[in-house]
């Protein structure tokens, strides 16, 4: 077998980064970008086989001094992989104290724990579910406001002359609503930018984005959507959602709020990432869910991103988090809307009911795919530039608030060119009606489109009736929109893509519905331009975030008609594999960007020469048994290896060969025995360790505080520390012949974090850790390698 | 650690049974029951400690001799784990071999075998979609035809009085029709009894039901569904689909049909378990999608009951399949309906639109868990009836008989006494309206219930006007035909229980619908005792099958109005609940009774304190890595331990102590290499040995033939053979000190089928089998543990 494959000897690498990765959310820019500049300039494509990866890591590292406290620099370079980001540990740590635990309960305690899941699911529900109530009700009330007062300045100007006047309060209005939201985002809380879907996907991934799942990130992303939709942007309020349904999860299943310093003492058998990723997922489902009134879409919208261990169960109580969500949200919007006990509306977006069938969608499928790949192609360019130039907090907050005002100039302008005029429908009125120059009794069409919140434009799309826009109307919108929105994605403000995407689709669609109409003879089976407006809303989405069945699922239930089922999975089927072909999704895009080490599903197809042996970090820092405290000091001090997991071996004294495995045991575990002075002094007999318990791990997690933080004095260095109760004595491991797919799917389907690489002897000769598998991947020329980089 | 764990040593027992298991198919009598009607009165609840393993194997193998040819005994105690079921290996057999071919394929082999996967999956709907096509088709003929005669009988008889002519009409010819089906069942596929989902239940868990997915089912199957549902059984047409789609799948996959001796040479890539079983989800995925019309929840389905690692590919091409299907069938049936094109009403069953909401449902949700609860409840002392006594087929046959019988007099009798008549109207006809002795332009309501195929009777029930049924109809038809139902579920016809739970369910619902608008003064809310039938369906329909997410998702499919996911999912959740408050879900209970080692998601709660070392099967037969041709004929053919799995070992000469594992090989492959003759004469060089491709595996592939009917030469018993190129060299594997929930996770998560139990030497110390895992369930008072029998 050993002269079949290839030995490439890697230059050995830092595996995975310590604690220290606080303060580099993704998506934000940093004063470091001119070294990655120059490298991307240098096209670091590299093929396996060739060693290019210590001149890159010394390049990088000679410029590691000039970081500077907040906001750092994330690399455009797609071929790298970050090592800023740590691992979550989705494996339980069975070490002693957690078996002995386990073994104490009875079965009535673990009905209990199986109880408080479900209440907690349920807390889930209802607080995302009000969360979604809030945004939904305060975003109505103030854009309300804003567009009442445009609309009385509009109408007094359009009399006098002088609407420059009302563009001027318009734009400023907007930018000023912007800025809010924009300052927040900046300089408060900077993960808290964009849809957050992309963070989600990664935390659920098993990666840790920093403070991703924090209260203060929930209080600013609230506030930030407000701002941004009620701003005027081209965003929407849903994706957010997802995000803030994490936080809510995160924040509930804990019992607890380290930022507020409170402790319930309520759940603490959930504080580890195992249990509180289920959890994230449920929230994640409910987002969805209050999102878009999708309950089923938002179960497995999770499961399609995160989970990969399907457990009925889990999924069973996910569903159930999704269904208080979307309840609770109704429920109080029924009362809001004074028509309590109604609850037909489900979701902040809903896409009102279809009756009849769709035929002959060829066209739009194309189209939604390539348009969508064109989107993603343009905004990863943009948000290379922005990496590049505008990483500075008040640069971000000043192109947020210059987009705010284009796109007020921008909708100003086509309303006021626009010649649209309709007859007002007393029975269908628009929310703000804009006469302008219209005759009397009759409104712009143009301005429903764009003088109005994205939501309920992409309802007008779908449910005017044939004739009230006209096709000149649907293609500027089109045109100018689709601009403004792939402008508008990556700012740092709180926003979502997907109204945006089903809003540009759904102008498109229509405008194919009606040209189908008049070109064709048989009027009738074309009738309905609303139809072609929600198949080609669908096939913009798909072809932009390229989900496959929960998006199915999603839009179904937000069209509220089955038979809508077949049109829409092929449109998002054509529109994902015509996509595939240009370019990723858009969050998969921006995920690269941020070079985050993402584990797809499955190993790269042509993979199957590599070995654990050649995959493997090595050689690796092994901690004995029972080691000095010093040794431990200084191997956790160490910046340049900086390893999270340290496999702990019985070494045969006096023997050079590489120990025997006996358990693994993680940085943090070490560093709360430091804290807590578990010490062995040598004089003493063993005993006088302190008992440490399970409890006192529970209380340091998530936030483990840096070895710098922790004082051991010249004697206690002195001391042994004897690990056996706190390792996990049975780390799952492979041979160092298994092929890289056998490593992966393991690794995959366990959600691991370490993996023991050991010989015919049990002796540990490597560890496989997430960047270790994530660097293979699939490119246009075969199996590619990413460089890891200290970014 | 080790002071922790309470040791208890277990008898050494086998632990998986060879290639002998054929012949024994779930749902069957047998002459050995006496002894486990004597095991089974002897209450064999067996706590863990205790040690009464040995007696009872004892007990059981002393009755082996007896014996006989077709159909064995099925144990009627559901504390024993029948050894008669072998597991099928979910984990990829990376061999040199496999390793060499899969390092020899480039990028764009991967990428057509990509694109086989796909059109395997379109192909696979299209057949299911076929046969559901020809199913509907043929029922709705034969019946049509039946019910006419009948009906004309009846009229005719009605005047001149006789009726008692026209009862034995319907109930001879009900009869028949069910005896051609019973006989085809009972006497040529005992295994196509049933609805097929318990079977597939295994199948995706990883047992191997011996021919469950063969040529010769799938016709069985066909035939005896057609026969069942024309013969007037209290049955449905759509579980029997499941089935069928997954037969279709594991045909179509293959590329070949062993039965029809025709090998079309192509996706020999996909001719092992792992990819099979991939295919068999897609294809069950088809059948619910045939079935209902739910293409999501046919994924759901797949998911719930099968797939452990979710993959978003594979989700994505069934959920392909499914779409296919529904739409296959759809365009055949809307051309035989002469309305070619018109694609709303997919699936066998359609449940038709439904309008508005629902409100108070409490007693509903309870009275389906209960009811359902009962409805297995029986079902399982009549199943535990039916394998004591009703085990030879010709009795089988003659139940069948008289269940056709008794149903078709029942139903006589119950219309023949209601006084139900109702006014014919001319929009909402009937399909075969019985006057009997009604006034002129009336008809029997009763009769629209029982004269009528069950599809017809729940749309009815869900959709007919208020006031079309009086309560007293619909509580005698209740309570008559949930004792049918319950009476037919396990008979040895081809039958789903579906249906006729719906049915059920749908009659009481629309009961307490009527009864709660006489009760309450508010009559328009109440207004609609159809929305009651719903929710009543899907209530008992939950409290029977147990099924979760993918139930709901099937019902809002098949009503096609997404507003009644909220109220369906918690009647479902309260039924769920309710009923396994009682008893488990009818399929799980026929699997418990039919002894199959099945695993659950998750090790039983309490299971902490059991290590890998208690739990594997120990000592383990090893091979050497070149080891005698006489010595493995041997191991093979020693009936007592029939091993299916061989860790292979470096054994150092002269040394006592067990040896350090290289690699793993499975029966199946030493079957095909003493086939083959890949022996090593001692006398000449290693390089005589013949090479042997991946091909020979695969065209052996399932049916390996058994060891006896290979004849090995006693100059060949003096040979060698190198299994070093065959063997999988890297197994996983787990310390004995690992917990068994973490190896019931490793076991479940990567589909294994023997896992390897080491010491810190890396020396053989046991293995692990699905058998060892399945053992240990949670019963009333703990942890239990089943026997394991040669049953």
């Amino acid at each position: 077998m050993a002269n079949i494959t290839k030995k490439v000897s890697w230059s050995s690498r830092a595996d995975e980064l310590g604690a220290a990765g606080e303060g580099t959310p993704l998506l934000n820019g940093s004063e470091q970008s001119r070294a990655f500049r120059e490298l991307s300039e240098g096209g670091n494509i590299f093929q396996i086989g060739r060693l290019s990866t210590v001149d890159l890591e010394e390049e990088v590292t000679s410029d590691e001094d000039s970081v500077k406290g907040r906001p750092k620099e994330i690399p455009h370079n797609e071929k790298l992989l970050s090592l800023k980001y740590e691992s979550l540990d989705y494996d339980n740590i069975e070490n002693q104290l957690f078996l002995e635990e386990e073994r104490r309960m009875s079965h009535m305690s673990f009905r209990c724990l199986e109880i408080s899941r479900w209440v907690i699911c349920g807390l889930i529900g209802i607080l995302t579910g009000l969360i979604a109530c809030c945004i939904d009700i305060i975003v109505e009330k103030l854009a309300g406001f804003k567009y009442q007062v445009v609309k009385e300045n509009i109408e007094k100007f359009t009399e006098v002359g002088g609407l420059s006047v009302s563009l001027l309060l318009w734009a400023v209005l907007n930018s000023a609503i912007v800025m809010l939201g924009a300052l927040m985002v900046s300089f408060i809380e900077p993960v808290a930018a964009g849809s957050g879907i992309p963070q989600i996907k990664c935390y659920l991934n098993g990666v840790k984005v920093p403070r991703v799942v924090r209260l203060k990130t929930l209080m600013v992303k609230v506030f930030g959507v407000i701002c941004s939709v009620v701003g005027g942007l081209a965003v929407g309020k849903e994706g957010p959602m997802i995000h803030s349904g994490s936080v809510v999860a995160a924040g509930v299943s804990q019992g607890r709020s380290t930022s507020l310093k409170k402790d319930f003492k309520i759940f603490e058998y959930f504080r580890r990432d195992t249990e509180k990723r289920d959890f994230v997922s449920a929230g994640a489902a409910a987002g969805v869910s209050a999102a878009f009134g999708a309950p089923v879409g938002g179960v497995l919208f999770s499961l399609e991103e995160g989970a990969s261990f399907w457990n009925q169960m889990l999924t069973w109580r996910i569903f159930f988090a999704s269904m208080i969500s979307t309840f609770t949200l109704n429920f109080f919007l029924s009362i809001y809307h004074n028509n309590p006990g109604d609850l037909s509306n489900p979701g902040l977006i809903n896409f009102g009911r279809f009756e009849n069938d769709v035929r002959n969608l060829d066209i739009l499928c194309f189209t939604g795919g390539l348009l969508g790949a064109l989107f993603n192609y343009l905004n990863y360019w943009l948000t290379i530039f922005r990496i590049r130039y505008v990483h500075r907090p008040y640069l971000q907050v000043m192109e947020a608030m210059l987009v705010a005002a284009v796109t007020a100039t921008v909708s100003f302008t086509m309303i006021y060119f626009s010649t649209d005029c309709q007859p007002l429908d007393p029975e269908h009125s628009e929310e703000y009606p804009l006469q302008l120059f219209c005759a009397d009794g009759e409104y712009n069409s143009m301005a429903t489109a764009f003088f109005n919140t994205p939501e309920r434009s992409v309802r007008s799309l779908f449910h005017n009736q044939p004739g009230t826009y006209n096709p000149l109307t649907l293609g500027l919108f089109t045109l100018t929109y689709f601009f403004l929105a792939c402008w508008t994605y990556g700012l740092a403000v709180s926003a979502g893509v997907f109204i945006p995407s089903l809003l540009i689709g759904a102008a498109w669609g229509r405008l194919c519905g009606i040209l189908l109409a008049t070109t064709t003879d048989n009027g009738s089976i074309w009738a309905d331009p609303g139809k072609y407006a929600l198949i080609g809303a669908a096939a913009q989405l798909g072809g932009i975030v390229r989900m496959t069945l929960s998006l199915t699922v999603i839009m179904v239930e937000a069209t509220g008609n089955v038979t809508y089922g077949l049109p829409i999975m092929l449109v998002l089927m054509t529109a994902k594999i015509v996509g595939d072909y240009f370019v990723e999704g858009l969050y998969d895009v921006h995920i690269k960007l941020q070079s985050v080490p993402f584990l797809h599903w499955e190993a790269p197809a042509t993979s199957h020469w590599l070995t654990a042996r050649e995959v493997m970090s090595s050689p690796v820092t092994c901690l004995s048994r029972i080691e000095k405290v010093g040794t431990i000091v200084d191997i956790l001090s160490n910046t340049s290896t900086n390893h999270n997991g340290f496999p702990v071996v019985v070494q045969v004294t006096g023997n050079e060969e590489p120990a025997k495995l006996c358990g693994l045991i993680l940085r943090s575990q070490l560093i709360v025995l430091l804290k807590h002075k578990v010490f062995v002094e040598l004089a003493r007999s063993r005993l006088t360790q302190r008992k440490l318990l399970l409890k006192d791990f529970r209380d340091a997690y998530p936030r483990f505080p840096p070895i710098q933080s922790i004082h051991v004095s010249q004697d206690e260095r002195e001391c042994m520390m004897d690990l056996t109760e706190f390792m996990n004595a049975t780390p799952y491991t492979v041979p160092q012949d298994t092929s890289l797919p056998r490593v992966f799917k393991l690794f995959r389907a366990l959600g691991l974090r370490h993996l023991v690489v050991v010989d015919d002897e049990n002796r540990v000769i490597g560890l496989v850790t997430r960047k270790d598998l994530a660097r293979y991947h699939m490119g246009k020329h075969g199996l590619e390698e990413l460089h890891l980089a200290q970014t």
